[in-house]
Order: structure tokens, then C-alpha cells, then sequence
């Protein structure tokens, strides 16, 4: 018989409260084998939850939750809070179809605060709730936890530069890997490692928590004594985290993540204090299970995996990736073309440059997760005679629309926006699906908007975008690609072109990147029926190819599918083309409604938008009736 | 007779080179009587361009130009740099229709590096510029000068992040005005003025300057000597200007920005650097024009003005401005409401909030330049249970589209985005229209969308939308209102319901905000020739008025106008709504084509792009012929 696990008798954060440092440890451990025991199988952010199971045990046995506020940061380290807020049953379908989130969601626990996912937002959320409680009068602890790489995003130091100001009482725990930061990029990072290997830091560490303890609940009433102790307790624990302190947030010295005690202690005097405070918490990557230790890197997202050996279980793939696609093709045209700089926002791997980084280290540029320098970089490049092409996923070039206008388009620079993850994302569900891209990109002048329809269009594509003057946009999905053939050589596209991949002269399917199979597979239905569609691979969302829209509007109806949101988009970019031709068409336009689409198989999701072959012919029988 | 100008003999920055410091200075008061008469006519942004104009000279007097590339940050304080580039004459022409810009503008001259107007992205153009230069191997100077003020968001400071660990070369010339320090927010500005008082500077300086003086060109070599050399530098000048140092950029110690010998002294050492250097800079808003010194505020962006006296030469208005009107009505919305809050990022004087500010104190929150931080910060206190409103200027909102989507929508906070100057603004040209809101807003989910046609719609829209649950984007333009009647009290507004102001059976023109004006002056004009137009304020831009879209199809002609772009736009969303209902309907979108708009008066940017009444008028009857 199993030993009674301390786990299954916890329900919610309260229940931590009866529990020894000792017994709080036994916990953590369990639930790091739940945390592998579920993401074994889901797959998921292995490396992260498993660092940040002890800060969140420790945390939240002091707080008083949901009153309390705590904030997750990008939030796929948040898996110990969801075990330990009433979701350990629905755990195990993590990421999946249907069941819970892999990043804090609020409509899914009054335990979560926002839908995190994106990076550095977590701080902005908290100065909220924290201004909140100040014009309220009531006294919940906010709390931040954000990883060290999260802190190059403007976002979050806008929101350091806010609450320092304003003195808002907020904590924030800063969950710094120390084995991230030969990865991680940015000066700010080297300043982290210099305070880590600051020898004071250990010394001043072992006197603050003598001074304390020896003090107990004097010293601990007398640091919420406001600003005069405030000083004392800066210049007794922090010689030297500059930034920080330079911004008005007391910070504490570095913490060990993996000692509940020690965290406990640390944390409970600081959510004493009225002001903004920072506690500097070091710890491992993988902590508890080995192989996540070993290659943490792998461990970020991964699929399901063995547990004895931490091997992948893989599916056996018969194309390879839109991202494995670009990732050669980009290197292709480096070794051809010395103007071309690749720029990525933390996400090298991710967006298929790890080849070229290697191959092109000068001319590769990884600036962390900073979308707004990302792009304002690439106008830098270009304006210096450089072809800079900026591979971010299409969720987070949302970051830096401003900078894409004012600072790539407007001057007609020559910029490649090359957005990975368009479209739908399969499990990390809403804050990750790419539908919104098609709309912001053709709504700007001077842009151009590519959206190939398998690799092969992926790679002439690339080549296309990098020999046109001025910005141009190219999108394609996460995932495995269509299987077509590679070409030898990529081949320049005529600008506004379509092509016509089926010939029909009933209906008229004018689909717009990954859309062009499931339009092919809805003319194979129809046709079964008697109705012949012309299904015509669009590739170009901008400029749409007039000629291609007006031979369309001669059949009985016209069909657009795209895989974004029809508010805005390329189907209603066609409908205006067909207006202005003063062709009398009906007309049709899918793609994702006004809606956030949830999380699960990306096949799954596309036949509950009828945005499969299914769904499409569907569609179209309905509107010819 | 009158005495000749230096000024008139400078025809690029290489002719200033064989110029002593005394002459410069001269022509640095000539430069400054320019501006003031100029602008005293045209208007414009005296006191920060008064300010920097010893700067800018001292600067170009050292640079080879345009090889050399200056970034100017935000752009309003290079009136010098345009009067020192071959743009004397052309000087008169500032701001107007046909005329040079207000901002720099890299096709109004090879000495303009990039569109500037946008704060904060100085430092990314420069950052792509000093890699550039590094992969070509050349040896050009990249400089970039940046306000305070600019510091505060999150792009300049990701991009210090990035120019520190790759310690590219470029010079930052940070022009720090002591007198905005208090107006100034942040807890970097509190540092910036903690440096500015710190004694130790003043003598840090001298003692620099004696070192520098006595060892002369063998000094200045020293400086190129690299790392450990940069490491002595640093110790001798920089003892406490934590944040950059931490970033691992060299400053200097405050330098008087009005010196013009003491610019060229320290500037002519910095430009020998390899790594980046921060030259942080002191001087005055408005120096040079007494009216502008002592209220640099009213001088910041000024319509003309009597030089002697400084008052204003004020067209009499006929209504109030609608940015008056917010103002009013959001501070009548808090007197009933304790949970407005109103946040703005940096324009509490431009989005009418002063009166709140002043009325409300607690309530009120100005971010300073960041605006990620301002929308973050909405969502979180909405996330608190407060009803926060966003004003910001429709074209700096684009800098937080991702935290509008992720942070507010997803989770359908109830945030209110007021956009004041939506639309076209005029004299600030292409950087400063707002144009695209309607295209980001409407295609995300949860989102509403509110156009007010007159002042009287905009008191009625902020009501409504405070009411309603889930975010809401409320927009209305620069300038003088309709002259509508201002109501008693505030009316909800019924979601997605139109209001049809002209009736009329030939033609439906479906407006939206202030074109329902031109539409109606469109359908007089029609009516004179035996075409009924009806008339209708649309309202809402999402959701739409599907019934009177409807009723528009049993017309000849259905004719949208907006002010905004037409891609993506509330047409094309008509349209698709015409496509859903199976109308067979003539359609005519009119709105901004695919084009940056250029500057001048509304009136005449609006007949140029046939949005004014026989604009609007001349397309229906093309239409249906």
C-alpha cells in the first residue's frame, strides 16, 4: 500500500498553514512527481514549474488565498499552485483539450489572477491590484513572481520605474536560474551574475538573518515601520543590487529557492512592508528530477517523455517543420546574401535559428524577450544597409506594433517580419494562438503580407520577401508543414500573384496560407456532390491579387478562408476588392469568429470553428442553398 | 543695415568645423532667434528645441555629416539640426501643408535618420545603426540624443539592456531639463535628480577636465585604448550613476548643456569610445526666450504666439475642444463613481485630465512615457475591482496593442481606452495620426468599440462605456468639437444601435464619429441634385448595427465613411455583414486609403482624401453612375 501522500489531503493554500518546514518539503516533493507523472504524458513547462515548486509552497503557506494576490509571471511555472488550489484531479489533463490551461487562467480558479503567458506583464498586474488596495483601504499582500529573463521586457521595467515611485506595497520574488545565465541575454543579466558572485552577498545574507532571528518579533515589527527602517534594512542586506535599488525597490540578498525555511523566513518579513520590495531568489532549472537538471533547455515546453530516461516519445513525423523549413531557408540566403541579419527575441530555438546562429554568429541577434528592441533593432539595421529579418511567434510581434509602423513601414525600411506560431498553436490555447497578425499587418501601409500555403511556398517566400524593397510580413504555422517537395532553388513570387490549385467554376475558394489544404479537401467533398470549387491559393494577403478576386466573383459564390480573424481580415480586404469592382457576388468569408479559441489539437480545434475540410464544405452547401 | 548672420553662411554641419567656440555660441543665439520667429507663426515645440540647440551644435561641429548618423528621440527639439542641415529657407514652412515637418523625417532630408515622434525609440534605430556599422567594418559615429523623459519607456530601456552586453559603439546624449525634473514621474527620474544634486559630481567633473586638459592629445588617446582604459574613465567621472553603469554603459558626469565649449570638450572624448557612453547633459527648457524659460509647459507644443509678450495669438473657438469635453465628463463620472480611475501616460495636460488630477488626486495616475505600463496597469486595477480609463493619444496606444489584447480583453476587464486625437491631427504629420484604432480594436474579442460624432456623443459614449462590463474603445478626434448641446446628464447609449440623423431612400452613408458631419454636408449637397441620402451615425464600430445595415441594402448604394484606414476597417466590417445577410448590395468604403498622410490643416488633409463634403458627394456620384 502507498504511503498517504500529504498532497491528496491538501484542497486549498489554507490547509498549508498546519504544516511543519519539514512536512512543507515532504510536499514539494510530491509534487514534483506529480508534476512529471502529468507532464509525462500532457507534455508541458517542465524545467520552470519544477524551480519554482518551493517559492510557491513557501509563499503560499504564508498568505491568505484567493484575498491574497499572487501574480505568475509568463505563469507555465504555476503547475505547484494549481496542485495546490483545488485542481489536482483536473491536472492531469493539462494542456489538454477541454481541460485545464498550462498558464494561470482566471476563469478557471478564483486562484488566478490573469492569463499569463506573455512575458513581463506580471509587474504592470500587480502595481494594479496594489494601487487597488491602496485606494481601497484594504490590506491583501500582492506578489509578483517573475524569472530573471522576464525583467528584459520593457514592460517590466516601465512597471519597476512605476511602483518605486509610487512606493506601492507589493512584493516581488524574482526566481533567478542560475543555470539560464550563460543563455540568458542582456547587461542586466550580467549585472544578476555579478551580485551572485558577490562575496558580500553570502555575508550579508548570514548577518541580516542573525539580526533577525535573534531579534524575532521585535525586529520583525520594527521593519514595518515605514521608510526611516526601510533604510536600515537596505543598507543591511543590499549593498549592491544597483538597478534595483537605484528604482526605490528595496531588494534582499540572494535566497536558496530550494530552502522552504529560508524562504519562508525571508518572505514573511517581507510581506510586512509597505513598500515595494524585491526578494532575490536563486534557484535550479529541473530541480528534483534529473534529466529536467541535466538539459533544462529541453525541458522548457516539451511533448510527453519517458520518465526513467527523460527521452522524448516521439511521433514519427512525415514532413518536417514550417520552423525546420525557414530555419534552413534563412541560412540559405545568409550564405548568399552578407546583408542578411536574423534578430529573435528569446526565441532562437523556437523560431528555427539555432543553425543559423551557428553558422552566422555575427549576424545573429538574440536580444531576449524585448519584441520592441527586436524590431526597432531591425529599422536600425536597415537604415544602416542591412537586411534584418525578425523571427518572433505571431502571439508576441502583438509587442511591438507601434514600432513595426512608426519605425519599419513608415520609412519603407527593409524589414522581414518572419512570424512563426501563425494561426493556431494547438495546446498552450488563447494567449498563444497567432490571429491577429493578418489584420494588423494589411491594415499598414507600405507592408506587405506573405502567407505561404506549405514549405515549399515558405521558402520562395523568404526569398521573395528579403529581394522586395521596403517591409513585408510572412507567416506560417506551428507544426508540421504539408509534406510538398523543397525546391532547389527558391524562386522570386510576382507580387499580388495568386495561384490556382484546382480549376471549378462553381464555387470559388480563395484561401490564404495553411487554409489552402483544408479548401482543397472541401472541394474533394463537394465534388463527390456534383459541385465543382476552384480553389486558389491566394499568397498574398497583401496586395490581394484583384484579377484572381474578379474571375472568382463569376461563379456562384465566393469563399474566403483564412486562418485569423475575420474581423479585420484578408477575407474582408476581399469583400471591399469585390466592391470596388461593383461585382454583385455572394460572398462568404471564414476564419476564427470573435472569439479567444481555447486549447487541444490544433485538428480538433479547426473542425470546432468548421475550419476544416468538413466545416468548410459544410459552410459553403449551407450559403448555396 | 543689419549685421550678417553666421547662420546665413552654414549650409551643411561641415561648415561649422572652421568655427571657434565663441562663434558657435553666436550662431547658437542666431539658431535660437530663427525658432522663435519662425514658430511664433507657424507654432511648434520651442522650449524643448530651444533647449538642445547648444547641444546640437556643439555636436554636428564635431561630426562628419551625413555619413555620422544622429538619432533624435521623439524629434520635436531638432529644429536646429533641420536649420543646420540646408533647411533654412525651408524653416518657414514648419508644419504646414506641403511644408517641412515638425519631427525629423529621412525623406525630407539625407540628414534625418529616421521618422522620429514616437518617444523611446532613439535608442533601438541606434543600437541597429552601431551593429551595422560593425558588420560593415566602417567607422561612422552613431549618436542618438534622448530626453528624459523619453527614459521612461520600456523600449529605451530594453534597448540599453542590449547596447550594454553587446557594448556596441554609439553615443547616447542624454539632455536632461532640470526644470521638468518635478513634472517628470518615475523613480529613474528621482535617481536622475539624486546624480543632479550629489556634490561629488561637480568635482568629479573638475577634476576630469584637469586630467583631460593637462594630458591633452595624449589623454584623448588614452580614451580609445579600450576596455581598461574605460574602467579608469569610468572611476574618475561616474562614482553614482548606478543605472546605466549597472547596464554597463560609460557616463559622464552632468555636463551644463548650455556650455557650448564644455559640449565640444567631453563630446569630442566620448566620440573616441569603442563601447556605448552615455553623456548626460543639463540644460534648460526654453533657454534663450524668456517667455518659454519661464513656462515651458505651455511652450512644449504651442500654436503662433507674440514674441514679445508670449501670449498666444488664439483663434476664437467657436465650441469646446473634445478633449475639454472628456475631461468634464470623466470628472463628473468620478464624482459618481469612486471606482473611476483615470491613468494616463505622460499627457495629463493633452488628454484634458488636469481638472481631474486636481479633483482627484488619488485617482489620477500619469505613468509617464509607457504606455505598456499604463494598460498593464488598467487591467490590474480593474483585475482589484476599480474601473479604470485609459487616455491616451490614438497613435500611442499602438504601443501597448498586446497588453489591449492579452491583459484586457482576454480576460474581459473592465477597462475603458480613451483615444483622444483619433483621426487625423494635422501640423504633426504622419507619426501622429491616429488611424489605425478602429482596425486593432475591433478585431479583438470582448472588445467594443465606440465613435462619438459630436461632444455631446463623446459625454454619452464615456458614460456608456464605464457601465458596461469588459473593455471598451472609446475615440474621438484633436480639436474643436461640433458646437453639439452639452447634456444635462449622460445617457446609456444601447449596444451596437445606430442613429439615423438624415432620412433618405436613394443612398445609405453609414458614418462613423466626426464623418457623420461630412456626410451630412455630403447628402445637402446630393439633395440639391435629386439624390436622398440618408444619413447615419453608426455609433458603434463594434458591434454594428446590423439592422440598419440592412435597411441601408434596400438603397441604390451603401456607402461607409470613416476616419481611418480603410484595410481592415468598420467599412469592410460592413461589408462583411452585408455578405452575411446575403444583400446583394453596391458598396462603396470610403476612408483612408493604403498611404501614410502627410500634415496641414484637417480641413484640407480631408479634401485631399475626398473626405470632406464634396469629396464624399463626388464619390456617390461616380458610384452610381
Amino acid at each position: 500500500m502507498d504511503v498517504p501522500r500529504i498532497l491528496d489531503a491538501i484542497s486549498s493554500p489554507d490547509d498549508l498553514k498546519v504544516l511543519t518546514n519539514e512536512e512543507l518539503a515532504i510536499l514539494a516533493a510530491e509534487i514534483r512527481q506529480e508534476i512529471v507523472a502529468t507532464t509525462s504524458v500532457t507534455g508541458g513547462h517542465v524545467a520552470s514549474s519544477l524551480g519554482a515548486v518551493d517559492i510557491i509552497v513557501a509563499l503560499e503557506s504564508l498568505l491568505t488565498m484567493p484575498r491574497d494576490r499572487v501574480v505568475f509571471d509568463v505563469g507555465h511555472q504555476a503547475y505547484a499552485h494549481k496542485l495546490l488550489t483545488g485542481r489536482r484531479e483536473a491536472f492531469k489533463t493539462l494542456r489538454c483539450y477541454g481541460g485545464i490551461s498550462g498558464f494561470t487562467k482566471p476563469t478557471e480558479s478564483p486562484y488566478d489572477v490573469h492569463f499569463s503567458g506573455h512575458a513581463s506583464d506580471s509587474l504592470s498586474i500587480a502595481t494594479g491590484l496594489a494601487k487597488a488596495r491602496q485606494l481601497k483601504g484594504t490590506g491583501e499582500k500582492v506578489v509578483a513572481l517573475i524569472g530573471d529573463a522576464s525583467l528584459s521586457g520593457g514592460m517590466a521595467f516601465e512597471a519597476l520605474n512605476y511602483m518605486g515611485n509610487e512606493q506601492l506595497p507589493l512584493v516581488i520574488i524574482l526566481n533567478d536560474n542560475e543555470m539560464s545565465i550563460s543563455r540568458n541575454v542582456g547587461a542586466l543579466m550580467k549585472h544578476l551574475g555579478n551580485i551572485r558572485a558577490n562575496g558580500h552577498y553570502r555575508e550579508a545574507r548570514e548577518g541580516l538573518q542573525e539580526a533577525m532571528e535573534s531579534g524575532g518579533p521585535v525586529a520583525r515589527s520594527l521593519l514595518s515601520l515605514g521608510k526611516k527602517m526601510k533604510e536600515s534594512f537596505k543598507q543591511m542586506v543590499i549593498p549592491d543590487t544597483m538597478i534595483f535599488e537605484a528604482l526605490g525597490i528595496v531588494c534582499t540578498h540572494p535566497v536558496d529557492g530550494h530552502n522552504i525555511a529560508e524562504l519562508r523566513s525571508i518572505l514573511s518579513l517581507v510581506l510586512e512592508m509597505d513598500g515595494p520590495a524585491l526578494v532575490h531568489v536563486v534557484t535550479r532549472k529541473g530541480e528534483g528530477y534529473e534529466p529536467a537538471r541535466r538539459d533544462p533547455e529541453r525541458f522548457h515546453g516539451t511533448g510527453p517523455y519517458d520518465i526513467a530516461s527523460g527521452e522524448a516519445v516521439k511521433k514519427a513525423a512525415v514532413a518536417p517543420t514550417y520552423t525546420e523549413v525557414f530555419g534552413r531557408a534563412i541560412s540559405a540566403e545568409a550564405a548568399r546574401d552578407e546583408d542578411v541579419v536574423a534578430i529573435t527575441a528569446a526565441m532562437g530555438g523556437g523560431t528555427g535559428l539555432k543553425g543559423f546562429a551557428a553558422e552566422f554568429p555575427e549576424r545573429f541577434v538574440d536580444v531576449g524577450i524585448a519584441e520592441e528592441q527586436a524590431v526597432g533593432l531591425a529599422a536600425g539595421l536597415s537604415c544602416g544597409g542591412k537586411k534584418p529579418v525578425v523571427a518572433l511567434y505571431s502571439t508576441f510581434m502583438q509587442r511591438a506594433v507601434d514600432q513595426m509602423i512608426i519605425d519599419c513601414a513608415l520609412p519603407a525600411e527593409n524589414v522581414v517580419f518572419a512570424l512563426d506560431r501563425a494561426g493556431l498553436v494547438g495546446d498552450d490555447g488563447p494567449t498563444h494562438h497567432g490571429v491577429f497578425d493578418m489584420v494588423y499587418m494589411r491594415m499598414v501601409p507600405h507592408m506587405r503580407v506573405l502567407a505561404p500555403s506549405d514549405e515549399a511556398e515558405l521558402v520562395h517566400g523568404l526569398h521573395t520577401a528579403l529581394a522586395l524593397p521596403g517591409p513585408v510580413s510572412l507567416r506560417y504555422p506551428r507544426g508540421e508543414a504539408e509534406g510538398a517537395c523543397l525546391p532547389d532553388a527558391p524562386q522570386m513570387l510576382e507580387v499580388g500573384k495568386s495561384r490556382t490549385v484546382r480549376e471549378g467554376d462553381d464555387v470559388a475558394l480563395l484561401a490564404f496560407g495553411r487554409m489552402v489544404g483544408c479548401a482543397r479537401g472541401a472541394a474533394e467533398l463537394l465534388a463527390a456532390e456534383g459541385i465543382e470549387c476552384r480553389v486558389v491559393d491566394m499568397r498574398w494577403v497583401k496586395p490581394l491579387d484583384e484579377e484572381a478576386i474578379a474571375a472568382a466573383a463569376a461563379t456562384q459564390l465566393v469563399v474566403t478562408v483564412e486562418e485569423g480573424v475575420i474581423a479585420g481580415g484578408a477575407g474582408q480586404g476581399v469583400l471591399e476588392v469585390l466592391a470596388r469592382q461593383g461585382a454583385a457576388a455572394a460572398a462568404l468569408t471564414l476564419g476564427i469568429p470573435d472569439q479567444f479559441v481555447g486549447q487541444g489539437p490544433v485538428g480538433q480545434l479547426f473542425a470546432d470553428l468548421g475550419l476544416d475540410a468538413p466545416g468548410i464544405a459544410a459552410s459553403v452547401r449551407a450559403a448555396l442553398k
